[in-house]
């Protein structure tokens, strides 16, 4: 098992179609009365159940979903319990934050993936691009990397910004986004680069 | 040394005002366009003097200022330095990621530290207070937390989301939000975070 005893940090920055069609509604009617100088009346983000709303147009809300006990919210719960699901694994230590952006489709995640043995970081972009439905779009000197302006409404997940830990031998870093509403559950860009990285990469 | 041979993970949300006056007059005009149904013109992000842009409205932009040759951007290299030296310490294991993202002023961060010596989490909710020109802004219970259309052209930097890791005794979690052009330096919020907690809280 590659990710035994694994960490994961990621933090997320996810779009508003993440809460529907009230959630892309939202965001554009802010953004118009925000150009206008109007004021914006919001009553859907962070997430219609909850009792106060804030505008997502121009700016970041630090939580999906409700609060738990432990000051963590529903959805970074979910991001821990899929990926120990997923991965068949309960030892991956994840650290989760997940905020709302004012994008209209496509999840993105900035993270960071400790293993115990060193990672071939060639080997991991082989193996992304050689997964189904998951390609790498990473090449610093031309400027490309995944953008969700572009990544929306695709079917692949994107990767870029692979690179290694500049202090941690046994770290990664990279930046995913796909667009979550074709792709399937809200957390599978992550799940899937995780998935990719257990293939054929250990030194 | 509090911080000796600790590790910080910050992915950033950064505005576009970071950019001056030509950045945020880019997304605003950008963001009318999209909603409009026209074409956006980039012209400035992710930085004027790099040879492609591309839109920031309704988008995001892993990459401000150009690429150095360990695929880190300067922006990302200028996070490490600045921690290092701030802090007197080369020690810190800085992983940065540094992302654009459409919002007009106060960046933010999302920031794991994880130290040698396991934190006492109220020690540095009250050191943050006691510290000028910080403050805590966090209560998940009232869904209370900083998001930068409110920090916007505040002195204060803010942090919310302080919480233990979920896994690991010795890292703590939390988001901090700051508008950087009042600040000072566009790495302030972080800085300050840091420092704020480099006093009074260890057990």
């Amino acid at each position: 098992m590659i990710f035994r005893r694994s960490k994961v940090v990621v933090s997320t920055y996810q779009a508003v179609s993440g809460a529907g069609k009230e959630g892309i509604d939202e965001l554009q009617e802010e953004a118009q009365a925000y150009l206008n100088g109007e004021e914006m009346h919001p009553h859907i983000l962070p997430s219609k159940s909850l009792p106060k709303h804030y505008p997502i147009a121009f700016n970041l809300i630090p939580q999906i979903d409700k609060f738990m006990e432990n000051d963590y919210t529903k959805e970074e719960m979910k991001m821990v319990n899929e990926t120990h699901k997923i991965l068949h694994d309960d030892s991956i230590a994840v650290t989760p934050t997940t905020v709302r952006v004012p994008v209209f489709r496509s999840h993105a995640e900035s993270i960071m993936v400790e293993t115990e043995d060193e990672l071939d970081i060639n080997a991991v972009r082989k193996a992304i691009d050689a997964f189904p439905g998951a390609q790498m779009q990473d090449n610093p000197a031309e400027m490309e990397y995944p953008m969700p302006l572009y990544t929306a409404e695709k079917y692949d997940v994107y990767v870029g910004r692979l690179r290694r830990d500049l202090y941690n031998p046994k770290a990664i870093n990279f930046w995913v986004s796909g667009d979550q509403i074709r792709k399937g559950a809200a957390l599978n860009a992550l799940q899937i680069a995780e998935y990719m990285i257990a293939n054929d990469m250990i030194k």
